[in-house]
């Protein structure tokens, strides 16, 4: 953490200054009439989307749920790999570590081959595969995760808080370019003394995080399209006591003729998540006509663990839910073929965009990466930083992922779904439990999240030519390594510069034998920046900007810590920045050499070139680029960034 | 962390249910009556013991302070690697290790040969040496410390706030054993608006936390005896520009001419404490006779870093003090003579019974190692599980560690403060800077904290004949190591089981074929503790209470944690607890065998005997035995603990 640049405040370092006296927090009773974003649902995208915000003071953002307050209980659990590291950028993921389960492995249980009416288990495996991630895969309630969003909005310096008990009727776009604020969305209070009473908000933007249900969805005439579900699940959060030994493990558990259960065990050493198959549905029928009971939920889990015994003490959440995979054809509310000419104004994410089961865990953390990959995107667009063209990317962006998703889903789902080989019948209907695990681990990576690759685009180069560093695929989130910290000695981790801060990163691999000295390959890089008048950082920071303010150029080189001279390195390696014009010593890091873990040979960096890695405000890897390339370094950000009029470049 | 246990509960599991409907928090306007402790001083020694009996929601507890409110700012700030062990118990040490500056490295500066004007690096050390312990030393204002202490006592179950703008006039103590609540404390409140009024509190034991002039010492008639001080340091936190390279590590720079100064890198990344010695002080001349202003340090700086410039932006805090090595005699109100026919009453701790130097960062740390040592023995007294007898143990054990501190700070102030030898002659008078380096590495278990080892007595076993872990000294705090928690496979660190919960640990290492089946030397301790007559856990744990909430016994095997059979197992190490019976699986725990780090090797145990290791709930090693020492085992608690009327053995 890096505060008190500005001078010293006492109190939390966590809690930004506020800088608008009259901040959106203390104007709850009523809905502003004027925002530039209205974002539709608490659920996690929206919540992160307003965190996103919320961190840009000159940003007006509202966030309305129908719901009278914060969720309580139920819904999510799973918290991939990556979506730890984004809580790592949103400050919060030292919590979740705390308070989380963590899955340190799943085991698999099948029909015992002697004695087919009981299970026995078949397979251990780790989770998640060494080195994929520096965070684990953990388990916790879906509340928690909004409570430590909204006190990242509460901390944060616009002092955010979300408008509970208003229910979205519709929403209306003024056409053509005459109006700052095109949408016009009228909602409904619903709570008991206002009940009734409509509100408007005129908004630059509106985001529909509402759910597979989604009237912002409807408003800009799209629909869910897909697979009508056939398949049902019963789901339950219990305290139990079992003889049953892996409860404290995920484990996924088919028995011969009883169906099939996952088990998560959750958060606090007690709770368990438990999903139960049910029937297959007839076709067209509703959840909600067969009357499933809790109890029976609770009596198939004890026919599918037999021989072990399970005794329920408490449900404390139960739900019935149907699968079906589906997916909207577009995030955004401009026809693909109008892309050229129109921009968008209305957004959806989260389920309001694809549905799927929750049996892979994605769900909450794919709806929160669509919002990640759009807040910073709004905020640059709002904030002057860069044409609102970009902004066609997040649909274009998402979409796709969202499409892997549902069809990851459908083949996992399928597979869980389907009827168990017979014994002794190797070839027979059905699935071997032992395809079972090992699609499980194949996708261990798709499931942790770390998959995601985002196509070549306008923000995304193309593969290289000759690949400079082999670890960091370009399109794929930055891969974080351990390195130790120049100035302080400190080991960190690399991907943690990289806070959800709206900025982008630069990180200079340097070449074997390069000291950061003005005379070298980085040191020449480090002048460009300064210096040069093709320079993206003069080019798109203000003049009244912190030099790092819009892009944060950090370096790693590959002597040991005890071995560099931070005095004879770049200037721009310590810029002088706040106020008291103080030096930055948090900009250059070396390979953790006692560890044994070099950053350089795990993320396979060409040692005699180096490189640099431009690194997006989302955590993706941009593009890798030669540390010389300076002309296809300045034309990367040329194409969707807007020169300020005040640059550093104007003084 | 463990929750849910008693039923679901919504929300921080962090924030513990209130068991009193009318909290001392909610009456804060006035002082209560009565208390069972009155505690005088909201410094770290007063907090520390406030948190650990806040834990308990049967007793009640007042603490007061003069000031009108939280501390803001300066005092100390450093951190010991055993403190962070204690922060952990506390359940904050995650938020400490996020804001707090790490002191990774220490280096030592001193003139130049060739030019004895110029200072030059001569020395480069790690500050903690490796394993020492799982957590780093850290430097973290002292406010901050505070910060995290009130909101663990504002979130435990007794839900405790201090009562500020308290004076304490005078106590005076009821003699004979009639009362119940035998002192009366006089405060004299301080807020404008009460200024003036007097309040009584009568209560069952006073603790003074009320810093070097304490009135709680003065009243029980007891003094700091020590060195006149004649040696004054000023010390400022400064935000400041420099083109000194080690800025942001621990420094001690010793000029040629122009004195000494210790460098001290602050939380943040920008802040930086510098202490500086100033001239020797004549007989009795008293500090603020000398006029001394933050101008004449910050000039002092700038002479001893030539032919570095630093120029100061910000002057956050400073002061000047003396140092002077002073300590009480005992820490209690019963004289030496009398220990055997009278029980304390009225405790003293912290700056109260001890004063020193800050320059070996120890003050703080051993205050709160202080009130954590009587914090668990006022609350067994308390809650009718220990005799008070016990309590003499306080002043027993604290004082003697009291003592080698102001010994080794004595040491070290003369070391920091003696002019340097001459250039080209070794043999002269004065100190060799190499030597100052020696001595800093020699101390370093000293000054991390850990090399505490309390003398054999009532509560700390002798020597054993052999030793079966020559990793667990007895006497000295548990030394924790990596395992595996068999149930979830979850990597953790055994020493985190203590919690400042006031529980005692029996840890339990299986000797090399025990897979803890009821019939192996584990298996018979477990029959033993869940059912002799002479078990401990049966003897002092109440009937209604669960079976560890006494005594939480753990137990390590050696096997690998895929190897072993939770099932198979003794049941009190699957105990089943709390309003449901729900089994509680984070008893069992094997080597982490992945990371190469065997706990078994780590902590030289007996891999053919296993041993039985008892731990405080400060969680110091109180005795190693064998595993089959059941008697043994049994006649230490029998010392000082009292049966219970409603124990398990009554049922």
């Amino acid at each position: 953490m890096q505060f008190h640049l500005n001078g010293f405040r006492t109190g939390d370092p966590a809690i930004a200054e506020m800088t608008d006296p009259d901040p959106a927090g203390s104007r709850l009773d009523t809905l502003p009439d004027e925002v530039d974003v209205l974002i539709i649902g608490c659920g996690p995208a929206g919540l992160t989307l307003a965190a996103q915000l919320a961190a840009f003071p000159e940003i007006s953002t509202c966030i309305v749920d129908q719901k009278d307050g914060p969720l309580q209980m139920g819904q999510a659990d799973g918290i991939a790999c990556r979506t730890m590291e984004m809580f790592h950028a949103f400050g919060f993921v030292e919590r979740v570590l705390k308070e989380a389960y963590w899955v340190n492995e799943t085991v698999f249980w099948k029909p015992d081959a002697a004695a087919r009416e009981r299970i026995t288990r078949h397979g251990r495996v780790q989770d998640v595969e060494d080195g994929l991630s520096e965070f684990p895969h953990v388990i916790l309630s879906q509340a928690r995760v909004h409570d430590f969003y909204l006190e990242a909005m509460r901390h944060s310096p616009s002092r955010l808080e979300p408008h509970y008990s208003r229910r979205l009727l519709d929403l209306a776009t003024q056409p053509g370019a005459g109006s700052s604020h095109p949408v016009t969305a009228r909602l409904e209070r619903l709570d008991p003394s206002h009940a009734g009473r409509i509100e408007t908000v005129r908004a630059r933007y509106v985001v529909g995080c509402d759910g597979a249900r989604s009237v912002v969805r409807k408003s800009i005439g799209r629909s869910l399209q897909g697979d009508a579900a056939n398949q049902a699940w019963g789901v339950m959060d219990v305290l139990a006591v079992t003889d049953f030994p892996d409860i404290r493990l995920k484990a996924l558990i088919q028995s011969a003729g009883e169906g099939t259960i996952v088990l998560i065990p959750r958060e606090g050493g007690y709770l368990v998540r438990i999903y139960v198959e049910l029937d297959k549905l007839r076709e067209d029928e509703r959840v909600g006509s067969r009357n499933i009971t809790v109890d029976y939920l609770i009596a198939a889990v004890q026919r599918i663990l037999h021989p072990y015994a399970i005794e329920v003490k408490e449900v404390v959440w139960w739900s019935v839910y149907e699968i079906g995979q589906r997916l909207c054809e577009k995030f955004d509310d401009v026809p693909e073929e109008q892309v050229g000419e129109r921009l968008p104004r209305i957004f959806i994410a989260g389920d309001a965009c694809h549905t799927h089961s929750p049996k892979a865990g994605q769900g909450m953390n794919v709806s929160m990466q669509d919002s990640f990959n759009l807040g910073w995107k709004l905020a640059s667009v709002l904030r002057g930083r860069c044409a609102p063209a970009l902004l066609h990317s997040y649909s274009a962006e998402r979409q796709s992922i969202a499409r892997e998703l549902i069809e990851f889903d459908r083949e996992w789902a399928k597979m869980l779904s389907a009827p168990l080989k017979a014994a002794g019948d190797p070839r027979g209907e059905g699935v071997d439990p032992a395809e079972v695990q090992d699609y499980f681990v194949r996708h261990g990576r798709y499931t942790a999240g770390t998959a995601t690759r985002y196509a070549p685009g306008l923000l995304t180069g193309g593969p290289s030519r000759r690949p400079l560093a082999t670890g960091f695929a370009i399109g794929t989130r930055l891969h974080s390594a351990p390195v130790i910290r120049l100035a302080d000695a400190k080991p960190v981790h690399l991907g943690h510069v990289a806070k959800a801060d709206g900025r982008w990163r630069l990180l200079a691999f340097a070449g074997a034998e390069d000291r950061a000295s003005p005379v070298g390959r980085l040191g020449a890089l480090c002048e460009f920046l300064e210096k040069s008048d093709r320079s993206p950082v003069r080019r798109y920071t203000r003049g009244s900007e912190d030099i790092d303010a819009v892009i944060d150029l950090r370096a790693v080189l590959q002597q040991g810590h005890r071995d560099l001279d931070l005095e004879s390195m770049h200037p721009l390696l310590r810029p002088r920045k706040g106020r008291h014009g103080l030096r930055d010593y948090e900009k250059v890091f070396c390979p953790d050499l006692a560890s044994g873990h070099d950053v350089f040979d795990l993320r396979g960096i060409d040692r005699k070139a180096g490189c640099l890695i431009i690194v997006r405000p989302d955590q993706y890897v941009a593009q890798v680029l030669p540390l010389e390339a300076h002309d296809q370094l300045g034309a990367f950000f040329d194409r969707f960034m807007l020169p300020q009029t005040d640059t550093r470049n104007a003084g």
